[in-house]
């Protein structure tokens, strides 16, 4: 399935006890339609508050599907926030087979709180955006991410790959995409975090650049309101 | 003052007995910061529900302001959907002294229902955008806009004069632009429900554009939550 949420009423895409979260709801309204219990695989967890224009998920069952008509009946009981905009068949892992991710950043520049921009991280107008430029250019490629991980995830490495990077600005909106092979648990949070303080001249940005992939460790994780994940890609 | 608000939340701008209206929360603020009663005038009334990208606004006070700390002042005690971007000093009316008014309507083309956008009226990909566009064509000029008032609003002239009015596709977004010497009361939100209607092919636009401004009667309203103050010139 390829699904779509708002995930600000959530919390996160990994089920919990006492916490309405993205899997938990999916797996619910899987349920009552299917009339078994379904588990649902992401292509990754999102963070409480992150949401997704396109999360791809997978689920097994040996029950023969109108894929259109099961689309159309979760489209109907799932809340709001929460849409499913496709459903194939597949032997894809939603997980272990993707290739490529894209997260997605959003900020807008002004001196004034807007109300009308929701979706959006406020950021001044004084803000270096050629420095986070420079900055976000050394991200590509292959390194050892550790410093961008939040403490207290193990996984096997932390090395990533980092296809593409880059801030673009449209209108008063500063938009920020990253695509990479995989990301540790929030390292785009940190990156962003490290951006806007490299950004205000809070981090020294030409010690900053010698030390990226050894001993910086990042103390700025950027508020997960404003983080989507945009697109998956697989094979 | 120009002032800017996500109306979602609020029974629109005019000030009424228990009810949370824009008018309301701004005298009740400037009232306990300038303490002294004072009368907002805004460049027209906005329905409930509908936001203002930018709204001037009046009021008439015999204190000395200093106007970039008041402005921070109402700001800080204003709720977040309520901003205040610039105080100036002025003899304009922003009521009498506007010469043009622009509202935005946002729509977004759509199947499914999408979670994040969230400032938009969902529409379905099989409208007939080249319809819609003849349709606003005709608008253009100076007409007796009766046939697109709500019923029961009394003003001396139904005449209007519209200056500007233009579909614009971008991305999977079809935003509607209208500028106008002055609107009648929902007569945007009937003409952009009298546009839906014809692009849907509910209403024969070859019969309508011969009776738009004599005997046509619109009874299509167009949902408040997505119609836009977005600009009023003066001089």
């Amino acid at each position: 399935m390829k699904i779509t949420y708002d995930g600000t009423n959530f919390s996160g895409w990994q089920k919990q006890e006492n916490a309405t979260t993205i899997q938990g709801t999916l797996e619910n309204a899987l349920k009552i339609l299917l009339k078994e219990d379904i588990s649902c695989v992401a292509s990754g967890r999102t963070d409480a508050k992150v949401s997704a224009y396109l999360q791809p998920v997978h689920f097994d069952t040996t029950k023969m599907i109108d894929k259109t008509k099961l689309k159309n009946s979760l489209n109907g009981i799932l809340p709001q926030d929460i849409k499913v905009l496709d459903i194939v068949e597949t032997n894809l892992h939603a997980r272990f087979s993707a290739k490529k991710k894209t997260y997605l950043y959003k900020m807008y520049i002004s001196n004034v709180d807007l109300p009308l921009l929701k979706d959006a991280l406020k950021i001044s107008p004084t803000i270096d955006i050629k420095l986070m430029k420079k900055f976000i250019k050394k991200l590509k490629g292959t390194h050892d991410f550790s410093g961008f991980k939040a403490s207290g995830s193990e996984v096997e490495t932390n090395v990533r790959t980092i296809y593409k990077a880059k801030l673009v600005k449209k209108g008063m909106y500063l938009l920020f995409y990253i695509t990479g092979n995989g990301f540790l648990y929030k390292m785009v949070r940190n990156i962003v975090g490290t951006m806007l303080n490299v950004g205000e001249k809070r981090i020294d940005f030409n010690f900053l650049k010698q030390h990226l992939f050894d001993d910086y460790k990042s103390t700025f994780t950027a508020k997960p309101d404003f983080l989507y994940l945009l697109n998956v890609e697989y094979q």
